[in-house]
């Protein structure tokens, strides 16, 4: 598998833990389908009190392109004004953090 | 793909980062056909500051018995031995936290 690996780290809000938990239980379908029009795969978001932590691999050949599709897609926009508030820094740029992977096997 | 997913949370002694990265770098060729002999797979360790999050892909139908056989492999014994004391609760049970999953596509 050629696929880049990706691991992100953000915080939520406290009082926002449920809503967050409640948005991912049943994300858009429209959502769902521009992550795989991105080439994302083997997508998943765990929690641990208020941290989150995303998991994916990028499979396509050009990922700021593609970021870039993906906050041109109106519908993830929209997807994104309900989570994106979730989050600690939501109003800065950055919310999520890639973390540095050291290992792999 | 039936695999079960992983992602779990430590934290590192700061005075024990560099080390942590380092053992990393060359994790002993033992160590890791343990690891697949107890059906992980597709298993990084990203981290970020003092913050260490594992993501693995259990593919077995008895967890706990493999990481039981883990736990009996005196070569992986050895290589804890190293690892454990970066981790700042070394000395109790658990020092990775299983986080909880809360979206997969």
């Amino acid at each position: 598998m050629t696929a880049k690996r990706f691991c992100q780290r953000a915080f939520l809000k406290p009082e926002k833990i449920d809503e967050y938990r409640r948005l991912h239980a049943a994300v858009w379908p429209e959502v769902l389908k521009t992550i795989k029009d991105c080439n994302l795969q083997n997508y998943s978001i765990s929690i641990l009190g208020d941290m989150v932590v995303a998991y994916f691999e990028y499979t396509g050949d050009d990922y700021e392109a593609d970021m870039r599709k993906m906050a041109a897609d109106p519908v993830t926009v929209e997807w994104w004004k309900h989570t994106k508030p979730c989050f600690v820094r939501h109003d800065e740029k950055v919310y999520y953090e890639d973390m540095e992977e050291i290992f792999y096997v």
